[in-house]
């Protein structure tokens, strides 16, 4: 094998990558990166068993191969060299990796124990642009339940209908929900689960994408894939099935108030020094025209804070965990939101006051 | 007490004061910060018993008084809130914060429990500006013995010479030597230890102030002072006489090297992913018009690169500890930096091309 290319091109490719390419002790072939020259490009792999991703970089071939090398240290050496143009040539298992100013040898393994990465078929698909996926995923993700006890909500629910997709989360404290826009040939009504690990690589490769190119996702049974021209992501989908939490969104309310987004994200991150610590306890009381927000905490002292707003209905109060104000509150970016209440003991909502493309549930903590 | 200011000001006297209030468990007064309301204005304290800073806030003094409240949270709270004008009001022991929208109080410590941050006569003193300070502690500070086995080295040495000071700093395998201009009624040739923490806190408090500032360092037997118009930090002096280093500057070279600091500096990063871990060795090769800079890692590989520059005498190689080259490298801003060596057992010396006012001598890894 060897191959000619620019040093960004290549650099771009292994920062897709090399990240899932881990410090795996017990089968260190997946802390390698694979190189596959042919068809006129590089092709450069990674995976961790549950996922895996491949993307190209485009260059000269000037002879057909494969290795494998240790990705992190591939990656950072191409990042810290400097010279336009980089001469990758393999010998036996070792690739060569030259500049003008430079002659390094990185040892690999042979390319035949790298698990082979599945194809999947193209027949069931869902186009969206980066940035709503984007948007999607940094509204729901927080929720998801992080611990591994119950596989089915330590996952987010994509749930297709038609044009829309919804995004649901939960990790049975609260629970985001998002709808996307797609064109799609998936048959309506249609749900799985994708990991949450997967989803945060997924994050992570679209934050160094074009907002607006289209990714497409594809399903079968039990594989998915997110692809752009370049690079694609495959993954295993959750087996199981996510809970039907339509019935515990809140249809009426006694309480409504709607608050400056900042100003309330402020308040809460001010009181929030004050609360017990494991409790995470604020309280909110719902006055004529602003909100109150109280916390106390007997070795430390008293916090109160108001935010001026549009309350509508009752005298209220609620306790919440203010983490679970906070996550969605740094994750929006509306001027304005809205929270509805009935009272201290049942779920709040919290929703955009724009927009009716999100909603976000909380769990009081009951006194 | 009752104290009236902007949070912007009372904001920043925190952020000078709070960091050396820390954890401690046994003495819980030591976590406080010492309110001082008098003489037209708000004083802050903290210490750590080694070292104590204080600092002033201006405001309207309503009613004179003293309390102590725990920094972080305090610092955390002020950061937090928002609002133009504090009020600051105390009520025994407790702290209250109120603004136009916000109402806290805060438990605090009865202030005579707090230890007395000593005065020092002003007697003996020097001045710098606060960017010829920082610009010394950040070429010597790196060089400073980390562990405290021998007090003398864990500090660096201030050595005051008419209108020059000598700040030096060894590990013992590696000296660094600035010198800064000052003026001064101290004794010429005047040697103090002052410690690495001290220095470290100094540096952070020197960044948060305008760079032509002035600073007054005064000091008497075992105690030093260093101050702004606002702020002034105290601390111990390091019992001990410091090393007598001159005699191990090398005096004459076989071979000399002049050479950019940031390519040689990126050279040396990348060859680092191949050096020996823990032994962190990489081999300088001295040619006619370039170095080579080498390192060999049986597991992962070998790199040379090649870094042109202007080689005097004869050829020559040595080997060196990659961070302590990183160290200097990135904190001089200079754009060629020149290297002396003799041969590959004795001490290399590196400095600045165009300006004599600092030197950095290494030890050598013997093969």
């Amino acid at each position: 094998m060897k191959f000619i290319c620019t040093q960004e091109n290549l650099k771009k490719g292994l920062s897709l990558v090399s990240h899932l390419a881990g410090k795996n002790q017990n089968l260190p072939i997946l802390n390698n990166v694979l190189l596959e020259v042919k068809n006129g490009l590089l092709c450069l792999s990674t995976t961790n068993l549950e996922i895996g991703i491949k993307t190209k970089v485009r260059g000269k071939v000037e002879r057909e191969g494969s290795l494998t090398v240790p990705a992190k240290i591939f990656s950072d050496y191409i990042q810290s060299i400097r010279g336009e143009k980089i001469e990758l040539i393999a010998k036996e298992n070792n690739l060569e990796i030259k500049t003008e100013n430079s002659e390094t040898v990185l040892k690999g393994l042979d390319y035949s124990e790298f698990p082979l990465i599945p194809e999947i078929e193209k027949k069931y698909s869902a186009t969206f642009t980066a940035e709503d996926l984007k948007e999607g995923l940094s509204l729901v993700l927080f929720a998801t339940a992080s611990d591994t006890a119950r596989p089915e909500i330590s996952g987010v629910l994509f749930n297709f209908n038609k044009d829309k997709l919804v995004l649901a989360a939960t990790d049975s404290y609260r629970l985001a929900e998002k709808i996307i826009n797609i064109r799609t040939n998936i048959e309506a009504n249609k749900k799985i689960i994708i990991p949450l690990f997967t989803l945060q690589e997924l994050n992570r490769l679209i934050g160094e994408i074009e907002k607006k190119q289209e990714i497409i996702m594809n399903i079968n049974d039990n594989q998915v894939s997110f692809e752009n021209d370049t690079t694609v992501m495959i993954s295993r989908i959750t087996e199981g099935e996510y809970p039907d939490y339509k019935h515990i969104i809140p249809q009426t309310e006694k309480t409504k108030a709607t608050l400056n987004r900042i100003l309330f994200q402020q308040s809460i991150k001010a009181a929030s020094l004050f609360c017990r610590q494991g409790i995470n306890d604020i309280s909110l009381f719902f006055y004529k025209d602003k909100v109150e927000i109280r916390a106390l905490n007997d070795q430390l002292g008293e916090s109160k804070t108001f935010v001026e707003g549009k309350i509508e209905g009752e005298k209220n109060q609620i306790i919440f965990n203010y983490h679970y104000l906070l996550d969605v509150l740094s994750s929006l970016n509306d001027s304005e939101i809205i929270i509805k209440i009935n009272n201290p003991e049942t779920p709040g909502l919290l929703i955009p006051a724009k927009r009716s493309d999100y909603l976000y549930i909380i769990m009081p903590i009951k006194q």
